[in-house]
């Protein structure tokens, strides 16, 4: 069997078993059609998109690509207004602001709407290949309109009981998100500890339990991984650090900077930046919020504070509140594009498999 | 290449290169010789023998096997008297044996002591083929005398650092210790919290970085861990969970259930057993000490408290203060003799490798 020729390929109609993650912000257009075009299946994430933006932005990636593109949404909880909290953490954070000398310190707002009517009815009108869903899935009738209209539906899971509810509830394939991926973890019905498991433990565990093609991620950064995942029972890999040192990806150079230093400086998993537990390169505000967690307003409100925060920052070239967004295995990034990466990968994949081939 | 034959099985005189973990305490000498003899590494730790057992329980060995066999031993840190620490562990901890109606609390003190001048005369008597040593090596006069000895040095390293200096200080291989493993964290340089990665990124970084032959530890529970580890550039495996399954090894009743309950319950890091993080099933004791820390005293000294409570609340049927070592895929254990186990890993194992040849 040639590994990239599976189930999960003819199901999306791609080449290749990789899925570029969607990022919200940092996975451009460019990118997302590139890693298409290359035979990979791209991404967008529009968590963060206004509705209006949203079609738009479909179109450019229509006019850079006809093959198979998948579209990401997030379907967290709406977040509590609780004002005792905000009081607390505006009272802790107005010391940053200080620094820069920036007196009016924004308000605490949702910026970022959950799943909702509009989106399904854009969603359905865009009819991708695919949709993703980060957080767990929408409500059964969403599910069952867009299955109606045959698009391939992803989410996913960090733990065993997890993946049990994606299958139940509609799925057709589940990303197994190790404990070593980059940004938010997928977490949506266990605890977030109980979700910290290494990809080694947790993808064969849910290949076991479930019936569905399995997508592994987290901390696979070439073929080598690759080939690994396909050992344990994955029919595909999802890889997102390793996309965002290609020069398609959208990424503020300090966060490129603390990319290309990732082998001296740790990355850590912390809900300062959203509200939401999410593995990023050790900085300021990591450290600071450290333990801090009961005063942090829920996802994803914070960002209204902290994203402006960072820009300041940043102008000033601190990465103190940038979210660093990066897997444990950013040290092993490579500066190619995307479809360098992707033909590399490919390779890598196959040389290694050939490595124990009988003679 | 068949994958069970490179330099690693050469310099070890074994047929596979598959390491059962010393785990000190529950891995008896019935199955350090029962793994040796089914052609793997069988490993005796010695971390908490009485000088006075080391020798006898060797000749045990020698009288089971004449296969190679590893001798383990703890290079920590000696332990700092602090007495304000012990006195407020003291009040923490006395609630639980009055629940116990036992009035007499035992004293905190040192019953474990560290890789010294005795334990080295008794290694370089014994002259195994293999000594590991967990918490980093010892004493590099200590080092040379063994390395003159000819006896293969393994020791594990959960950050790329830790393994360059492994390297550098004499080591023949290098365990790549994930986030997944059971029981005692091997970190000796870097902080806990950067030796935290899971495997899959830890692993083919350490690859990378050094020249070493590389064992890959935590998480691995079958043949296609065993496969998964090969294609990231392991030379071999170390596995200690799945060994706690089988019938040689010497674990409670009340740890054997909670091994096969495994499913529902979570592993967690925790200091809470032995002054030391370790990863085992929660239960009360790590529940209750989450965020105490920083009044648990030096390993190994808290164990001589917790040690004997665990016993009297077993006697009970409680598993309470139990250290219930684990790794992240304890639920994949099944109940077989390490002789059955090593059969079934090594035909897992090719028949994972097989999957991907060409035709």
């Amino acid at each position: 069997m040639v590994w990239f020729e599976n189930n999960f390929t003819k199901a999306l109609n791609i080449k290749y078993p990789i899925i570029q993650a969607p990022m919200a912000s940092a996975a451009s257009i460019e990118l997302a059609a590139a890693v298409s075009n290359a035979g990979a299946l791209g991404s967008l994430g529009l968590g963060y998109h206004k509705i209006e933006n949203i079609l738009p932005d479909y179109h450019k990636i229509l006019a850079k690509t006809n093959h198979s593109i998948n579209l990401n949404f997030m379907t967290h909880k709406e977040p509590n207004k609780n004002d005792i909290k905000a009081k607390k953490y505006m009272d802790e954070v107005k010391k940053y602001f200080e620094e820069y000398n920036i007196t009016e310190i924004p308000k605490l707002v949702n910026t970022t709407e959950t799943f909702n009517k509009e989106h399904l009815d854009l969603l359905l009108k865009m009819n991708p290949k695919v949709v993703s869903f980060h957080f767990g899935l929408p409500d059964e009738n969403y599910i069952k309109s867009i299955k109606n209209q045959n698009i391939y539906i992803i989410s996913s899971a960090t733990t065993v009981e997890e993946a049990k509810i994606l299958e139940s509830s509609g799925a057709d394939a589940i990303i197994a998100q190790g404990y070593e991926a980059g940004g938010h973890r997928g977490t949506f019905a266990s605890t977030y500890k109980e979700g910290e498991i290494g990809l080694f433990s947790l993808l064969p565990q849910i290949v076991d339990a479930t019936s569905l093609p399995i997508i592994a991620a987290g901390g696979i950064a070439n073929g080598k991984g690759i080939a690994a995942a396909m050992m344990l029972g994955a029919e595909g890999v999802q890889l997102g650090t390793a996309f965002l040192s290609c020069p398609e990806a959208s990424v503020h150079p300090l966060w490129q900077k603390a990319l290309s230093d990732s082998s001296s400086r740790e990355t850590r998993i912390t809900s300062a930046f959203t509200g939401r537990p999410a593995r990023g390169i050790v900085n300021r505000l990591i450290k600071d919020m450290e333990n801090k967690n009961d005063i942090i307003p829920d996802f994803p409100t914070v960002g209204s504070i902290i994203k402006p925060l960072a820009n300041i920052a940043a102008d000033h070239g601190d990465d103190d509140f940038l979210s660093l967004w990066a897997g444990q295995s950013a040290p092993m990034n490579r500066n190619i594009t995307s479809k360098e990466l992707i033909e590399l990968l490919v390779e890598e994949t196959s040389t290694a498999l050939n490595n124990f081939y009988k003679t």
